[in-house]
């Protein structure tokens, strides 16, 4: 039987495996192929003879290394370009410009940028092709907003929207119908463009109107119905007037509504996903495989409090460990998506952290178990770290040293846990984000 | 492609098939036989000559049903016997006495019940041979105090330790050392006659010592344990006087402590679990597969909040949905355990019937997927109903009937949700309990 210390290192082994797998450059170059003069995106093809200009744009926490990917495959044939990536996440690009704002709370850096990625677009005609590269954290790194609208009216309405118990589609209908980019208006702006937008998703099930709020993806919503999100929840007194001005003159018909499905600004355009979850996930069951587990994938589209889906992760760990059901040992149990924490105490942490946390209550004294939690963007909430990794004896280990391990719990303040105990995974940004990844290793 | 009525009609049938296989009479039957005059169970063989008389007590939900068991194998042979259920779990005997107490909450009349098993056991001797019946239900049902100690007092120190945060394991170590039936003092009452003790468990991982809270089991804890738990909580000054009296009697030696492991008074004495998830479990598997679907234990160790639980369990059954992973469809996952419910509204509901309603938020539009959530013991909190069934459509249909389902599971009020839905699983009592079942079908 396998040692702790090895489980421990092939948990290790295979969050790597997963993380080489959705590498955003090796992913543009999957997705995106060049032979002669043609350009090959899956089914899709392009001759580029046709076209007399190639420009790049795009932002997110992975625009960067996806711009590098694209330079691989495109080099000197691409004629301009910009993409906004969150602070911290440069690479070295050629041709194409980079831009950092900005994340989680958007800044000026991230309009100016838009601004100059629209200005870009403004001059682009029936001949040119446009590639556009989306990643998870584009909706605050890329936004500017109409008429009179500020960042800080922004900022006001999307706090009200938060705390008046809207939910996340109703703050989407009115962030679509304040932007010039969101809800299928940067299509709009490319147009007559031929226009091909590459995608890393960071959302569960991969909706194309979801990541980075569908910059070229039709919006089904309109300036009525954002209008309605502030009457239902009594924000027509209390938002900033430069917004509810811009909505109600939307609603009047003095401005072009988002385009819809019908629009035949979407004529030329076509949204492909080259980078998700399931990637990862595959990876991970490969190389599992290779290490002599048999991996089970349990769900893709895993969601929740994170301190409780640690519980049933768990629950199905103990099970495989007592009576090798629902997979035989040596077993490696694999999930994918993405928690939430609710946040009761003061502590450090992120989601995969308070995950393994809580994991490691719940294998408490469990013999051949490891339990690794990561992001694969490599840092897990505002902190260092993708994650952790516990196993049966982590719960004792802390009582030894005289870390209270509820207390640390109950004041989501898992950083703090693992920075003492030593179980961070630490990976540094991975210039990816396919969301997180649970790894269970049963022997 | 079955329709969503057969799914249904299907997850009714394997939950039906679970329950036929976990009922007491049948159970006893298996684990209870007699050839000539041996009576064996399972690798233990009782020589019926060589004992004088057969005695049968016990208590729990289910104890009575399991009572008329023995009296179908053992028949005139039993000489006499008692056993206490709740309220309307009778069920008819021919020699063994039943008392019908309070449960969740005890009352006088179980202990009365409790008081005359143990003037029964008073009286036994080398020669007899003592059936002991527990199940579900048994630490409220089967109690009796020592002293000065009133049924008061022993509320109002239930109380007090429940609210002080005091763990579970710490209230189990002042309830055994005030209690003259639970943590082995059974078994001390019953010595020095052969006791063997046959055990339906509802606690995850079938516990000796838990499950009853341990009658005729080794108690490791003592009374200088006890009084450390009040110290630890500060509970000493409020504490019953009768209660703190009786345990600081017990440090100075005066009373004998609860017989642990090495007592001499367990030589005699067998503890062997008849019925658990377990078995259910294995019934649900064989039915499901049966009627055409692939089964899939996925763990018999399911607990957390019953809400969350749902969420989790339908990420896997959207992952077998969409691509057959874990398991291919047809599908049936199967969970076994018993999860928790946090209560933040006044509504009626239950573990089952909350999970079941969270699952229909979980599961919406879905398409192939049925979900039933019940209790073993066919009433699920303090309820008519074993739990409940839903699918893809529940929350649409509920929509189209005005039943805001957010506002019915914030008010944890699912049993009147499904009332008005007609979505009940309602078997009325089993009389029997191994913790709860959640089926999950998939096509």
């Amino acid at each position: 039987m396998k040692s702790l210390k090895t489980l421990r290192r092939d948990a290790e082994d295979i969050f790597a495996a997963s993380l080489t797998a959705v590498d955003p450059v090796r992913l543009i170059r999957q997705a995106l192929k060049r032979k002669g003069s043609a350009l090959i995106a899956g089914s899709l093809r392009y001759d580029l003879n046709r076209f007399r200009r190639i420009l790049v744009v795009g932002a997110g926490k992975a625009s960067a290394a996806m711009a590098r990917g694209v330079e691989q495959v495109l080099g000197g044939r691409i004629n301009e370009g910009m993409v906004i990536v969150k602070y911290g996440h440069k690479v070295s690009l050629d041709t194409i410009q980079l831009v950092e704002a900005g994340h989680p709370v958007p800044d000026e850096a991230g309009i100016r940028g838009t601004r100059r990625i629209l200005d870009l677009l403004a001059g682009t005609g029936r001949d040119d092709l446009v590639l556009c590269l989306l990643s998870g954290g584009g909706s605050a790194l890329f936004d500017a907003y109409e008429g009179e609208i500020s960042l800080a009216d922004v900022q006001k309405a999307t706090h009200l929207l938060l705390s008046c118990g809207a939910e996340i589609s109703e703050i989407n209908t009115v962030r679509k119908h304040i932007s010039r980019v969101k809800g299928g208006r940067l299509a709009a702006q490319a147009a007559p463009s031929t226009l091909l937008t590459l995608i890393l998703s960071d959302v569960i099930g991969d909706p194309l109107d979801v990541i980075a709020s569908g910059p070229t993806v039709p919006d089904p919503t309109t300036f009525t119905d954002a209008l309605a999100v502030l009457k239902k929840h009594h924000l027509l007194e209390t938002f900033p007037r430069s917004i509810r001005e811009y909505l109600s003159e939307g609603c009047s018909g003095r401005i072009p509504e988002t385009p819809d499905r019908s629009s035949p600004l979407f004529r030329k355009v076509k949204n492909r996903i080259v980078g998700n979850n399931e990637m990862a996930v595959r990876a991970a069951l490969l190389r599992a495989r290779k290490l002599g587990y048999r991996p089970m994938v349990l769900t893709t589209v895993l969601s929740g409090e994170a301190r409780e889906a640690a519980g049933f992760l768990a629950a199905v760990a103990v099970e495989v460990s007592r009576r090798d059901r629902p997979v035989r040992k040596p077993a490696c149990l694999i999930a994918g998506g993405e928690t939430t924490v609710t946040i009761r105490g003061n502590g450090r942490g992120g989601r995969n952290q308070e995950m393994a946390l809580s994991a490691a209550l719940a294998i408490a004294g469990q013999k051949g178990i490891v339990f690794l939690c990561g992001g694969t963007d490599g840092t897990d909430g505002p902190t260092d770290a993708a994650g952790a990794m516990v196993d049966g004896r982590t719960a004792g280990r802390a009582a030894m040293r005289g870390l209270d391990l509820d207390s640390f719990l109950n004041r989501n303040d898992s950083y703090n846990f693992f920075h003492r105990l030593d179980g961070h995974i630490k990976t540094g940004p991975t210039l990816t984000n396919v969301m997180d990844l649970v790894l269970i290793l049963v022997v």
